[in-house]
């Protein structure tokens, strides 16, 4: 077999690359991104090759300079996935005094789970809620993790600092979506059953990465 | 504002019900999978929302096959990304005899890949082809980490077990996979542009279920 080779690429190069296709595509389809959101957007076709983001992702006002806020001023970020944890630059958030947490794997968190009949994602929904300081609550996964955060919402006293609430699939998770759409929460929401960890995490590291990029 | 609920639907049935809104939609679509690849190619689907994968997923012959008794006499599974590691299912795979690794944050590989120019992906991939044991390599994000694949192939008396082809993105992607399809390595792989550490799990935990569910 004759051997083939592909055009070397050195990896610092590769994202840029990727960017400046991604933008020249997006103009092709005649999409113009708010400024605001572009980067967030952008970064989540970059994550998943697919342009049906640009149309689908949607922000609450101001929703990126709200979520800046936060992480600047010292965050943490919940994720309803072990997945979207490692996904997360978990060094650039410390360098602002976030940290990013998953209690899915949690032991008591299955027991809970089990006990009151509900989802590992909902149990960990209501840990987070507790925690004494803003949240950035990362949802790429499970629409009952939405549901939990609005349930809490409608008995408690309490709102989320924000939601990132890009959960895939097939049962209701459009409904989950709409839900925290109608509150008051900031958010940035996929509508629609795409989304996913990657998309969560994709989306909190574009948010990273506009800060470390500007301090 | 007034309160609105969602039909709850117990965590164990919303996989089952997923799963038959995507064979219905399937059917509705005319697509017919082969047997042995649709329980691959429907948990892609569940994981992604996306139905082109239905139209690019590409398996060599008996590749579900192969894969499939490669776990069941204890083949490890090596990522290119620890969220690929982080979503596979790690005690599934260990009840096969299996272990899943990842050595994208180990210091060696990031002083290596700086030393010699190159990505961690890629040598992560050389560190992985020395383990003694048959190893799936599962590559959900880089396409430099199936290059290298394919370069150790061709420079070495070497071939992986199996090769789950997935990287994601827009610079060497296409043809990464492409160069793999060439070879004589028995593969999964989605064709295109599309793909990620998500689907790299998700083709590996359908495999790991479908044993599951025989045994």
């Amino acid at each position: 077999m004759e051997k083939k080779s592909i055009e070397y690429v050195l990896p610092e190069e590769i994202e840029k690359r990727s960017f400046e296709i991604i933008a020249a595509e997006l103009a092709e389809r005649g999409i113009t991104l708010p400024a605001e959101q572009d980067p967030v957007t952008r970064r989540v076709i970059h994550t998943s090759a697919d342009f049906d983001y640009a149309e689908t992702m949607t922000y609450s006002e101001n929703a990126v300079e709200i979520a800046k806020n936060l992480i600047k001023n010292g965050a943490d970020i919940v994720t309803d996935t072990n997945m979207a944890l490692a996904g997360i630059n978990k060094k650039v958030l410390a360098s602002f005094g976030g940290e990013a947490h998953c209690y899915m794997a949690d032991a008591d968190v299955a027991a809970m789970a089990k006990e009151r009949k509900t989802t590992r994602a909902a149990i960990s929904m209501e840990l987070a809620s507790k925690l004494e300081k803003p949240v950035i609550f990362a949802v790429g996964n499970a629409p009952t993790a939405l549901i939990q955060i609005y349930e809490l919402m409608q008995e408690r006293d309490w709102c989320p600092a924000f939601v990132i609430g890009v959960p895939v699939g097939f049962v209701n998770v459009e409904a989950a979506k709409e839900l925290i759409m109608e509150t008051d929460v900031p958010y940035i929401i996929n509508r629609g059953r795409k989304g996913g960890s990657n998309v969560a995490a994709a989306i909190c590291n574009a948010l990273l990465y506009e800060l470390k990029r500007i301090n």
